[in-house]
């Protein structure tokens, strides 16, 4: 057993990698168009938690994938992260004006620009995923991209988000909120961890399984922390507008539970995906790690 | 030396066709979420002359390529042809209520559930092209993935919607109205093409070279000719509001040479498109009689 001090290192020395493979890969701030070009960057480089980042390191450790090679799955993931946010601060979506502790990008920039920066965010996270090589076949490579392309379209992130608009003003059962975020936050999370372990040797289907298992759930207990931040921080702790969900009369897992059931929730969901694990040895240490950092954020 | 009902029938046999593709590919109206999936339906299924698609048939010609592949190609160019519409014609972009003689998709439905289906429109184009297989090999599938990646990113479509925004108002040069257009338009018509083509037979370097030629002079008569028609046309006829790029002073191929030598420089990439098919012979057929469905078209 790592301490946790090894730990921190470990996800300080990521979170700053991510940052310069991000800063390779998104097109050199003065290149034309240059105002696109400075906006996608100040989306995609204004820090965060990296969490989908991270967790595909971890899955890239667990099937002994070269590092390298988990950069660009990573950096795909956390750019359409980053697309995905400088839409849903829209005003015509959440109307939001802060994000990691800076203006959203629309305020910086404007409304139409941040519509762009999205799209090509999205493209450019397609663009760095079909770079060869990425796996040790092509064929994997190719439904690496298609799954990113599911969990990011109608049936995924996209359609999460529609739920969730849909959703404003109603009460949901706690089945259709689980349906709402497995959509919204989780489709992606997954995607990061999938996408991690397919870039190093082949699981076998037990392994794939198990892995999928701990997805589900460190996505679902993402969603189910968030809530609880947003309804107990404040805006300078969390960076981003705090108590939004309530004031938007969003329904969430503390509307849905109360406080105290959701914080449950989100320890039963780290029981669960620790559980998940147990088919693993010390290569899922990291995995096993990462449930804890993202149950216990204070952000 | 084919006669023109015959180019007719083929033109109305591949419409009907990419729309049947397109009607299997889209999520069916019912399925959850239900207001973006008829949404996206609404965006993609709404006519229009198809002319990349047609274009992706008519390269595959060139390369002897199986139709049920060159299909899910054209369909994912026209996807994101249909999502860059839906998101060009918001407020915060174009600002337009008419398209393909409907309201556009933001009216129909909502600024919100326009900027999903353009976002759910890119990522299913990249679920479609990932889906094997669409080539002889995995690796040329894959970049074909990066190809239609790059043509529309920050690079590509996008920035070219990017050019255009900051062009409003401004009198651009020759050079940098093509640059504009190579872009926000010529990008994508080169995509279908080469995507299309690359779902057969590999070219050798000179048949690739000159396909390519073809392309770029393809994709920029496309937009003189709709410069043209802008300019000249009434609403009526193009089915979209007519007038639009003087109303909103956007500098254009008639605004920039008038309308006389805009003619004139349709006529002359043309004539290149054609004499860059000369290293070709009766498989490139289509191709010849698809830049005079370009460029003799009134709407």
């Amino acid at each position: 057993m790592r301490s946790r001090t090894d730990f921190e290192a470990w996800t300080q020395a990521r979170q700053a990698r991510v940052e310069q493979v991000l800063d390779a890969l998104l097109p050199p701030a003065g290149s034309s168009p240059a105002r696109l070009h400075a906006a996608m960057r100040y989306a995609a480089l204004s820090g965060g938690k990296r969490v989908r980042p991270l967790l595909a390191y971890a899955a890239g450790e667990l099937t002994a994938a070269p590092e390298a090679r988990v950069d660009r799955a990573a950096a795909a993931v956390e750019l359409i992260h980053a697309y995905s946010l400088a839409h849903d601060d829209l005003p015509c979506m959440d109307d939001d004006v802060l994000r990691r502790g800076r203006a959203t990008c629309h305020v910086a920039y404007d409304e139409a620009t941040a519509l762009l920066v999205g799209d090509a965010l999205q493209s450019l996270a397609f663009q760095v995923l079909a770079q060869q090589p990425l796996a040790a076949h092509a064929a994997t490579q190719l439904d690496m991209v298609h799954t990113l392309a599911l969990a990011v379209g109608s049936r995924g992130m996209a359609g999460g988000q529609a739920i969730d608009l849909a959703s404003t003003g109603a009460e949901l059962t706690l089945p259709e909120l689980e349906n709402m975020h497995i959509h919204k936050t989780g489709e992606l999370i997954r995607a990061a961890i999938l996408l991690g372990a397919r870039c190093g040797n082949p699981l076998p289907p037990a392994g794939s399984e198990a892995l999928d298992r701990f997805s589900k759930c460190a996505g679902l207990a993402f969603q189910v922390v968030d809530d609880v931040l947003d309804a107990e921080s404040d805006t300078d702790t969390l960076g981003k507008t705090a108590g939004k969900d309530a004031r938007q009369n969003k329904p969430t897992y503390v509307t849905t539970l109360g406080l105290s059931q959701a914080r449950g929730l989100a320890q039963g969901l780290r029981d669960d995906a620790l559980a998940a694990l147990d088919a693993f040895g010390g290569e899922a240490q990291r995995l096993r790690e990462l449930i804890d950092f993202i149950v216990l954020r204070s952000r």
